[in-house]
């Protein structure tokens, strides 16, 4: 019997050093790469993920560049259209597959659908959370994940220390006692890193933002947020 | 100047494929590995471990065994006995660095008695946070990371999807309608993976989990959690 067998591979967070044995040797027996965006421009991360399929596919490999289906329909039409019964497709995803990615998801609802038939397998990857943690030398117990949306509903009970992604607010600003630890383009030759007392450090960050979105035309951040410690 | 180096290193989460690039990088730097247990008699995590020293570091590589240090003193004096000045000293720690993991918070202590000078720096790893979701192919939104003696206290406001970590109790039975996803030894040749509604697994998890702590003398598991969504 002749399935199709897609991986969904986490590169890491940007760091092309983040790659794990096991990406790099999923990455060697793909014979279809999905190259997708979500539209937005962000030439070094689409030059990058290039970098690292002629570096370690193999030479037979094919590619598919474009948007990311928008749903279980149009992925279900790409792969039928693109993936041969017997052969491996991949798709390359920046950080932790699992991680607020919806692709795991849209696979779950092609196979559902049950028109195309395909084995799939999760390669972890370095998430931005880890990347992010370990630039900032930061240990974490007990956290939260959340977007900067859900921060600005309020900072949750019983939780001291939050990690907040897709914050395109700055949520953090309503927590001038918090320490912050804040990162863009984490593991890339772009990184910048900003840490402390958010009351003295919120306006720094902003400007530093608002300029590298302005210089590079996309940004993506991560921070943590922690309470501070009770005496 | 000459200052110590000395690197955190994040192996993943049990699978030797889980390694990145920049964690062998690192290896391959190091002149002194402090190979360290709690104590507990892990002897395939302990080989595996050894087994990755040996494939990536440098010949003349010395190797330090032994216990972790219990305090910020003991690691000083562990350090200044066994690395010269000049030399790049590294910890190799399974899963993530930063994710409930005594070294950063030991090393900072070091630093900031101020005897022993050095450097370091983390090498993220896959955590077993994403290797189990991976695993399961579960996708993570918003989530709490926490214990199980955590979990015993309620489940926290706010949030649906929780990361069980450290459960000697199994709290998740106080929770017969959440979905688990559990794993033990995950990406190891030992893994066990469970999954389901509470209410129907627990006791299959709960035995599966004692006869396998019996079999190997010990045990690492780790869970996912799942309020059923409201319709």
């Amino acid at each position: 019997m002749r399935v199709r067998k897609i991986f969904l591979i986490g590169l890491g967070a940007g760091d092309p050093d983040h790659l794990t044995l096991q990406a790099a040797k999923a990455i060697g027996r793909t014979d279809v790469f999905f190259l997708l965006d979500d539209g937005e421009p962000r030439a070094s991360l689409a030059d990058l993920r290039e970098r690292i399929v002629r570096g370690y596919s193999k030479p037979s490999r094919r590619t598919v560049a474009g948007r990311s289906p928008a749903d279980s329909q149009a992925a279900e039409r790409m792969l039928a259209e693109h993936l041969k019964e017997d052969e491996t497709g991949s798709f390359l995803v920046w950080g932790d597959p699992t991680l607020y990615d919806l692709s795991p998801a849209i696979l779950e609802e092609v196979l559902a659908r049950g028109t195309v038939e395909f084995e799939y397998e999760v390669i972890p990857g370095i998430s931005s959370v880890s990347a992010l943690a370990a630039k900032h030398r930061v240990p974490l117990n007990r956290f939260q994940v959340m977007t900067g949306r859900q921060l600005a509903e309020g900072w949750p009970e019983g939780v001291d220390e939050l990690v907040v992604l897709h914050d395109e607010q700055q949520a953090f600003a309503a927590h001038p006692d918090a320490d912050i630890f804040w990162g863009a383009y984490v593991g890339t030759p772009d990184e910048i890193l900003r840490s402390g007392r958010v009351s003295e450090v919120a306006g720094d960050i902003a400007k530093t933002r608002a300029d590298a979105r302005t210089e590079h035309g996309w940004i993506l951040d991560t921070y943590l947020l922690r309470r501070p410690r009770a005496h």
